[in-house]
């Protein structure tokens, strides 16, 4: 499968690449709007996996390239960018694609982080109207730590949530995600959810920010 | 201690009391506005923790009978009764009393559960409005299903989430969250982060909707 990683030289595209890099065979497709950039990003991916002992096939494109390269294409950009990303790809995608969105939309103040989201009611709601209909959008990914996913020597042992309304493009992204070594993918419903799970990512930095010893949380549900 | 754990008879008061009860040697409260059902309630508890093989001290009142002798007021009753049930004890709280709120507002819709906080901005913010200045109030329990709770044969091995303003108060919440065994209290900051720590009560439910095998959850934060 080709994966596109839009925006995928910042660090939650990073931590994906790598993990998918070593964990399996996917073809990764590193996107970004400065090609040469995303070249570049996917040569030190390559590396960082060939140090980690594994293989992987990562190449570099501007981000409509690698959309319209992609069987999946993924939305690794801040929650502010999500909107003008899917703009420039749009015309690329089709109902044979799978857009995937991690972001949450976040904002701090001297409490910590809360859950700040688009008018649209989600970044992942955003991510639905800015779509063209007829390519199904699928939450997932956001409570994933960027560093955390891109240490290769940490092993996960959490989980991530997904979301979807279109049960095919749900199912190949939990696949997606559970081929990566010590994440499991547990659903959370319909992409109507996404308030709730989008939510889980500022109480993540919250609860790393007053506990001891506690950086790059994950979550695991039981 | 004195803990009351006013609307006691509820799901989410039994499974604290029970566990309290079998777990350490404070003296329960169970507060009602029907006293004959918090005694009903108390006995039945007792008989509970008894068959568990413990021995609790758990005596039944009125709401405000138990808010008065109590150190710690669980206010455990749905997040629709928390600011009458506080107006009808708030003149028996001051500064020495800890004033507990585990509850979060919750709509469902087709889709699963959904956070609905009330105009205050959180359950949190509506019982610190409601109680009287000066008695300090903390947010804890509200990810705990309270079946699991209830049910003495299950360890629990998952986390509480305790948020406050008074240092000395969400300390004293916190020793009380780990006095019950395989619970593990993680601080998630002052009272302005509840919307994100209530978010993950109908987080849960949705989760726990949609997988196979997966009932009453709790969360691990690693």
């Amino acid at each position: 499968m080709r994966i596109a990683l839009l925006g995928g030289t910042g660090d939650i595209g990073e931590g994906l690449a790598l993990r998918w890099g070593r964990d399996t065979d996917h073809e990764l497709l590193v996107g970004s709007r400065d090609p040469e950039k995303a070249r570049a990003a996917a040569e030190s991916y390559v590396e960082a996996v060939k140090a980690a002992g594994g293989e992987a096939t990562v190449k570099g494109f501007e981000n409509g390239m690698a959309a319209d390269r992609a069987d999946v294409v993924v939305l690794s950009v801040p929650p502010y960018h999500v909107a003008d990303t899917v703009e420039a790809v749009a015309d690329v995608l089709d109902g044979d694609d799978v857009v995937v969105t991690p972001a949450a939309g976040m904002k701090r103040d001297d409490d910590g982080l809360h859950y700040h989201p688009p008018s649209a009611g989600s970044v992942t709601a955003l991510v639905r109207e800015s779509v063209p209909d007829g390519v199904p959008v699928v939450g997932a990914f956001h409570n994933l730590a960027a560093g955390r996913l891109a240490n290769l020597d940490l092993d996960l042992g959490i989980d991530t949530l997904v979301i979807g309304d279109d049960a095919d493009a749900t199912a190949t992204v939990s696949r997606l995600a559970e081929e990566i070594e010590g994440l499991r993918a547990l659903s959370a419903g319909g992409l109507a959810n996404a308030p709730e799970v989008e939510s889980l990512t500022p109480l993540l930095v919250n609860v790393a920010m007053n506990n001891e010893s506690m950086h790059d949380l994950g979550v695991r549900f039981s």
